[in-house]
C-alpha cells in the first residue's frame, strides 16, 4: 500500500474526453490498496479565458486593487476540473470526491494572485481516503486567514501537489505533464535535447527558477523540504520520466552543465538617471517588494560619473510588468529620475550545473557560443551553479541552440 | 440611509458589458448612505454550459451519486459573476467585494442540487458594508455542515436574495428580471397580459408554485416569513414593477382570478396496475420523497374494480424525470405493477385568485374555455386559491390564451 499524489496540468485535462482518459489510466495503474490523491489544474485554456473575461471589465485586471477579485475568478477554473474528474471516477465505479483547496486544508498568506502556502491541515483528505475514495483536489489555490480565496500564481498546482504530498506524508508525488521528463533544454526549442533520468532538487530548482517550464521552483523547494521524491512524467505514455531527489542514485554526472534553461516571459525596466547615493536601490526594490513583485536580474551602471548619477536596470516577469511600471513611475518621480523605460523584446538564457564551480572556463564557453552566433548580451548574472544572460527576445531560439550545441554536442 | 438587497438574474449579467451596465445603474440609483448588497446568478447560459460539460463525462449527471459533484461544478458559475461585478464597481471608483454563498454565511442542508437554507450568519456581509463596500454575493449556493458546496436548485438566487435580506434586516429586496413586473399571464405567451402593481405573498406564492417564472416560490415564502417587501422590476428600465407584500395598499381587487400560470417543465408518470390496498401510495410517494423528488399532481384511478387494481398517475419536474423513473421502476417491481409509463408532452395551466373561494362557477368557466378551444384535460387538481389542469404540451399556448381571454378580456 502506498499513498501517492498525482498531479495533472491543464493540457492533460483540457477536454472531458481527456479527463475520462486520466481517470482510466489512474485506475489502471492503481494497486489494490493504494491511496490516491489527484491534484489538478484548470482545463486547457480556461484560466486564459477567465482572464479575457476580466479584461472585458478592466484592461489591467492584475492591478493590486483587483487581485482579490481575480483570485475569486480564477479559482473557479480548478473547481470545474475537480468536479468533472470526480464524476469520471464515479462513472468507472471508483468512489471519489472533489475538494477545493480550502476544503483540503490549504492555508495561504494573503498575497493575492501569488499566494504562498503557510500551512496544510489535510484532515478531510485523510478522512475521505480512509473511506476508500480517490480524493481530487483543486491545485493552485488556498484560503487566507480572512477566509478569502488565494491563488498561488503561475504553476502553483505543482506546489499544491508537492506540499500536499508532504503534509500527507505521501510515498511519492508524480507530476504528469506534456513532456516526458526533464531535458537538457526545452525539446520544443532544441531538437537534440536529452532526457535526464535523475536530477537533484538543487539543480532542478535552479533550472525551474531560470524558466524551465517543467517544474515550478517552489514545488521543488517543497519536495526538498519534505524529502518527497518527485517523478516528472508524461500524461500520454506510461514510461518512466525523470526522478527529482536529493542525490543521484546512478552515474549520470558526466556533464559540467546539466541543462540550458530559457525564459521569454521577462521584461526589462530601466530607471534612468538616479542619484548614486545610499538608499536609492533600497527605495526602488523595497517599493517593488511591497507590491509583491519579484525582481530577477539587476544591473546598476554609471550614467555620469561627475554628477554621480546612475541607471538602474532590472528584469521582472511580464505578468508583473504593468504593475511594476506603475510603481516605478511613482518612485522615479520621488527620486527625480530622468525616465523609466520598458523593453519587452528580451529573454533570458541560462546554463545550470553543480559541476560549474570547479570549471572556471564554463562562462567563457557560454559567452563564446553566443558571440559566435552574433548574439549580443544585455545583462549577465551568475550564481553558484548557474550563469544567465539577457538577450533579444527574437534571438532566443538561436541563443539556446548555440549554447546547447556548445555543451552537449557529440553526446 | 437604507439597506437594500438587489438581485440580478443570469440574463441581466450575461456579458461583461451588461455587468458594467448594472454597476453603473446601481451607482446611479444609490443614495449617499445606502448600504447595497448585490445577489447575482451565473452569466447567461453558463449553468447550461457547465451541465453540458458534465454530460461529456456522464449522460445523466443529475443521478443521486453525482449530485455533490454537480454542485461543486455549478457553484463556479455565480463565483465568476461576483468577481466580475465587484471589479466593475471598482473600475467605477466604488469599493466593492465579492463573497461566495458560504463566505456570506449561507448555511444549507445537504440536499445537493436542491438545498434549503437552514441558517444565515451574515457577519462578514455587515463588516464589509460597514467599511463602505458594496457587497456582491453569489446567489443559488451555500455550504452544508460538512463544508460542502450545495446549490439551492433552479431559481435559488431569488431565495438567496430574499433570505439574505431577511437575515440582514434589509429595508427591501429588489428582484431585477427580464420582465418589468408580475403579469396576469406570461406576456411572451399571452400578448394581452396585464401588469399588476401589487400582489400578496400568498397569491404570488401560488402563481410561482404553478410555474410563473418571475419568482421562485421559496423566495416568496422567505419574504412572507421575514416581512421583506419584494419589488419585482425590470433590469432594462427604471420604472416601478410589481410590489409583493402582505396586503394590498390600493384598490386592485376587481378580478376573481389574479393570474393564469403555466408550467411546461412537467412530465407525467403512470404506474399501471398496482393493488388498491393500504400502503401502496405510501410506498410510491415515500420512495420519491427519499430521493428528494417533489411530486405535484396525483390521480389514482380504477383499472379493474373486481381485482381491486388501480393506476397511480402523478407529475414531476422534467429535471427529476430520469431519477423518478429509476425509483419507480424499482418500486413497480416490488409492487408487481404491470408497467411504468412516462409522458413528456404535457404541461400544466392554472388559475390563481384569493377571491375564487366565494365564486363556485370559476372552475366551470376554466373548463369551459378549454373545451371551447378543443383542449382535452388530463388531470385536474385544486387548492384553496387555485385550479390546475394538465393538458398536452403542444396545446399549452392555446390553453393559456383561451383561459386568459375568459377571465381578463374586456379589461
Amino acid at each position: 500500500m502506498a499513498l501517492i499524489v498525482k498531479k495533472f496540468g491543464g493540457s492533460s485535462v483540457a477536454t472531458t474526453e481527456k479527463i475520462m482518459n486520466i481517470a482510466k489510466r489512474v485506475l489502471g495503474e492503481k494497486q489494490k490498496d493504494d491511496q490516491i490523491v489527484m491534484v489538478v489544474s484548470a482545463m486547457g485554456k480556461t484560466t486564459d479565458d477567465l482572464i479575457s473575461l476580466a479584461r472585458g471589465i478592466e484592461k489591467e485586471p492584475y492591478q493590486a486593487k483587483y487581485q482579490r477579485e481575480m483570485d475569486m475568478l480564477l479559482t473557479t477554473g480548478e473547481q470545474v476540473t475537480i468536479a468533472l474528474l470526480a464524476m469520471a471516477f464515479k462513472t468507472l465505479g471508483q468512489p471519489a470526491i472533489s475538494l477545493t483547496g480550502p476544503m483540503a486544508g490549504m492555508h495561504t498568506n494573503s498575497a493575492h494572485t501569488k499566494g504562498r502556502i503557510t500551512d496544510i491541515t489535510p484532515e478531510r483528505v485523510h478522512q475521505e481516503l480512509d473511506k476508500g475514495q480517490i480524493v481530487v483536489v483543486a491545485g493552485f489555490q488556498g484560503m487566507d486567514d480572512r477566509g478569502d480565496m488565494v491563488t498561488l500564481g503561475r504553476g502553483g498546482s505543482d506546489t499544491s501537489a508537492v506540499a500536499l504530498a508532504g503534509a500527507l506524508k505521501a510515498d511519492s508525488c508524480e507530476i504528469f505533464t506534456d513532456v516526458d521528463g526533464v531535458y537538457s533544454a526545452d525539446p520544443r526549442m532544441v531538437p537534440g535535447a536529452r532526457k535526464m533520468k535523475e536530477i537533484t532538487y538543487d539543480e532542478m530548482l535552479e533550472m525551474a527558477r531560470l524558466g524551465a517550464g517543467v517544474m515550478q521552483p517552489r514545488s521543488v523547494e517543497m519536495g526538498k523540504a519534505f524529502g518527497i521524491p518527485i517523478h516528472v512524467r508524461s500524461t500520454f505514455t506510461t514510461q518512466t520520466g525523470t526522478m527529482i531527489r536529493e542525490d543521484y542514485t546512478m552515474e549520470d554526472k558526466d556533464f559540467v552543465v546539466r541543462g540550458v534553461a530559457h525564459d521569454d516571459k521577462v521584461a526589462k525596466i530601466a530607471v534612468l538617471g538616479v542619484s548614486n547615493t545610499p538608499g536609492v536601490a533600497h527605495k526602488i526594490f523595497s517599493s517593488l517588494a511591497s507590491a509583491n513583485i519579484d525582481v530577477d536580474m539587476i544591473v546598476q551602471s554609471i550614467r555620469n560619473i561627475e554628477k554621480n548619477v546612475t541607471d538602474m536596470v532590472f528584469t521582472v516577469s511580464t505578468d508583473d510588468l504593468a504593475q511594476a511600471k506603475q510603481v516605478m513611475d511613482k518612485v522615479a518621480e520621488e527620486l527625480e529620475a530622468i525616465a523609466v523605460l520598458v523593453e519587452e523584446d528580451v529573454a533570458k538564457v541560462s546554463i545550470v550545473g553543480a559541476g560549474m564551480l570547479g570549471n572556471p572556463g564554463t562562462a567563457a564557453r557560454m559567452f563564446g557560443a553566443l558571440s559566435k552566433a552574433g548574439i549580443n548580451i544585455d545583462i549577465i548574472s551568475t550564481s553558484e551553479i548557474c550563469i544567465s544572460c539577457l538577450v533579444k527576445g527574437s534571438q532566443l531560439k538561436e541563443a539556446v541552440n548555440s549554447i546547447h550545441d556548445e555543451f552537449f554536442s557529440g553526446n
